[in-house]
């Protein structure tokens, strides 16, 4: 979509803030902006993307979306799973990943202030020196930018022990769809002056503000980690030994478990000798560090021998430990070798349904006709079951959706959530409203409402704006002027 | 203040509602829970107290009181600290105590279910049998409600290891203003669908709406302690012990600091042989159990010599440490026998500033003539500097006063905030106003009033509700129905 005359003159009021290089709207380049990682998530094209440098050039963008009525996708580095930075059609997309400063490493306090461009490997690395450890490690942390992780509340391997994004955050700057400036939340480790509003725009997916800074707590560095393999014959064995743990109080620093359908394809890819007969297979970690986490995995051990585990080995070679932990890096990529089209879901069930669960994606697959492949964050019960299907085909992809929907359902009748750590977006806006349920929604319009009373952050994610609106009739707006 | 004729009407609502048990108006009966802990924060008389047994008649108190337009003060055990749950001139008072059912204990989710009204130790009794531990634990654990605990976003010792309040909050059920009942979050350990409303009403201090239960996450319990004491002969000292237990990664599940004037006055009280010239006393506790354990307390002993500590003595008899431990525990009522009244201060500010404050903190004592102890959680850098003052000498009443202040100016210069986990209530609203600044005030005002337009819940407290209006008045409103 080229942008006409009738819209020039906001672009010239971005190029005069932002410079020439801040404002791309040839369509060959802003297509690239379009959408993220989710394939079948709702998009539209941009108008404009913008690349500030700064908090003010932030400022100036979100003045002049407002003074046009112009709606505004913030942006990371495009690495979600759901289209919560999918572009809306004539809108505003403000990427910002040249806001990539790590501005502060504390030792004495803990503590990193960053921009929220830096690449979440990029605060991992500068931190390291330090001793010190920032948890949260979404699968693309290698390339996933902080404000995306602060957007979504990402989360990654190491919750069952760490926790997620929100869990780390201390204070955050948040340019307001007004174009003011909060500053909000502290350095302190603790604190209550207020609500805790940087815990609100944690997790809102951009509709409520956008984030140009944010004081995040940092850990100590963990310890070399003892792994540990495991595979069973039946799910039910693997959901008792993630049950066992929970109630024994065992805090593994990891532990993932992935299905026969996925056993078989990263076997297939890798010929990693896996055992191609066992129904789950789990790998664990400790980092708690020498004797203690050896006393961990032992314990572990004997949980799995007593569920009738078919195989248990553990080592404490971080070298070895990588290799196993490959298995589980590999089963994204080992789907994909199995159809042209994947549709990767994020439920979270209480722990005590793990076993429930993953049989559950079982008869789905069965009834569906499709791979469903299952792999997960079973100490938290954070499970992806994946659909595997040709997505040029119309009644299989008809028949994954159907599958993807009645995954959903299968989480929320098991006390579940539709999503664990990959957000709502597009994607699963229509299911958000059925797990809130009427009053839960109200409010959620009511809080949009008095933070971004035009409607200009990100329309049409999460959740409908109101009950009457059509985020499409928003973004619309934007030919208007 | 006796309920007249014009308010007849609603009071007997209440009572068709809740029961003529349910609803107080006895000015003598009454006037207990005018107030909480804090002395000198303002305080109304409530026309009447209502003492619900269900959600269904907090939705009936509600209703009522929006009809009627009758401001609500919920309130649990009233060991509030900051005068949060202080009626309101002509309103009323909802005590939640009698909510106090532990609905659940899941030990396969390692989650429990409460009323509002559950007593902290309750729940610690409750889930002790488990292997499971509910780590927040204000001084007042053993009468404090959880339903004030999640209001106030409540700390204790253990936060330093263990986090507060909002850490363990996975779902609430909330009554709001307008009587309509929100259910949000979850019962699973991650889980992003939708904004983290949860810990928005966590420490909003009753403004928001009314819990009426919560699922809160639990952990598994914590081994026997390990219990180190240390004195020194500077306060500076002390700071560098608190720093190099930060920077090296120790994490120990307690970190307890005492300055001279405490020392000397539980040593006036307990006669406990402690060291009067000491400038501080640092106390510390590994809850990791058995070798680790040790480790920890050798690795604090080493960071304390270093920093040239007269004395340092460790422990791993849970009595004796309890025996330490009460020299702690001892420092206000120690504090109480030196004058009429006092004045608990309550300011975070970062780890590597605590020497520093405790020195500023002195420094207030010597200008303003008085004695001002300082106890804090040195571990996460939450001070507790308290005024001892005659409350009836004017004069002295004045400097206390301007000592207070003098101390939250400090904290705030050095980064921190005017309070680490008692809250604002009306003590320190006008602080908060400077310590937050406009725009988030506006934020506050602007979220407050899309959930209480009528600014029915807790006027006054936390935040003057618009620029204009002064939270008399909405109280006074009451009188015209």
């Amino acid at each position: 979509m080229a942008v006409g005359t009738a819209t020039a003159a906001w672009v010239r009021e971005l190029e005069a803030a932002l410079g020439a290089d801040g404002v791309l709207i040839d369509p060959d380049v802003t297509a690239a902006y379009a959408r993220d990682q989710a394939m079948f998530a709702e998009a539209g094209m941009p108008a404009a993307v913008v690349l500030p440098r700064s908090t003010d050039e932030v400022v100036a963008v979100m003045q002049a979306a407002g003074r046009h009525g112009i709606p505004v996708v913030p942006r990371g580095a495009g690495s979600g799973l759901v289209g919560a930075s999918n572009a809306v059609d004539g809108g505003i997309t403000l990427v910002l990943t040249r806001m990539d400063a790590v501005l502060e490493v504390s030792a004495a306090d803990r503590l990193a202030v960053v921009q929220p461009g830096v690449v979440n490997k990029t605060l991992r690395d500068a931190v390291r020196g330090h001793g010190l450890f920032y948890p949260p490690d979404p699968a693309s942390y290698d390339w996933c930018t902080l404000g995306g992780n602060l957007a979504m509340n990402s989360g990654g391997l190491c919750c069952v022990k760490y926790g997620v994004t929100t869990d780390y955050v201390l204070g955050l700057e948040v340019v307001l769809a007004d174009g003011r400036v909060l500053r909000t939340g502290r350095r302190t480790v603790k604190g209550v002056a207020g609500y805790d509003l940087a815990r609100l725009f944690v997790g809102s997916e951009g509709t409520l503000g956008v984030i140009t800074e944010a004081t995040l707590a940092l850990r100590p560095a963990p310890r070399p980690p003892v792994t540990l393999v495991a595979s069973f014959g039946t799910s039910a064995q693997t959901g008792q030994v993630v049950e066992q743990v929970v109630t024994s109080g065992l805090v593994p620093s990891m532990l993932e478990v992935m299905d026969r359908t996925c056993i078989r394809a990263v076997d297939d890819m890798l010929r990693a000798d896996l055992d191609r007969d066992a129904a789950a297979l789990l790998l664990a970690q400790s980092d708690s560090g020498g004797e203690v986490a050896r006393a961990e995995i032992a314990a572990l051990t004997r949980l799995c021998e007593a569920a009738g585990a078919d195989f248990v080995h553990s080592t404490d070679d971080p070298a070895e430990g990588d290799l196993l932990m490959t298995a589980r890096r590999m089963a994204l990529p080992a789907l994909e070798r199995l159809g042209s089209s994947l549709l990767l879901d994020d439920v979270a069930v209480p722990r005590s349904r793990v076993a429930t669960f993953i049989d559950g994606c079982d008869t789905i697959a069965d009834s569906s006709g499709l791979v469903v492949g299952v792999v997960g964050h079973a100490g938290d019960g954070n499970m992806h079951p994946t659909v595997v299907f040709d997505g040029g085909d119309p009644d299989q992809r008809a028949r994954a959706f159907a599958a993807f929907d009645a995954i959903l359902e299968l989480g929320l009748s098991l006390g579940g959530t539709i999503t664990g750590e990959h957000g709502v977006g597009t994607l699963k806006a229509d299911w958000l409203e059925r797990e809130l349920g009427p009053v839960s929604l109200d409010v959620h319009r009511a809080i949009k409402s008095a933070l971004d009373p035009a409607g200009l952050l990100n329309p049409g994610k999460v959740f409908r704006t109101s009950r009457a609106a059509d985020p499409g009739a928003v973004a619309g707006l934007a030919g208007a002027h």
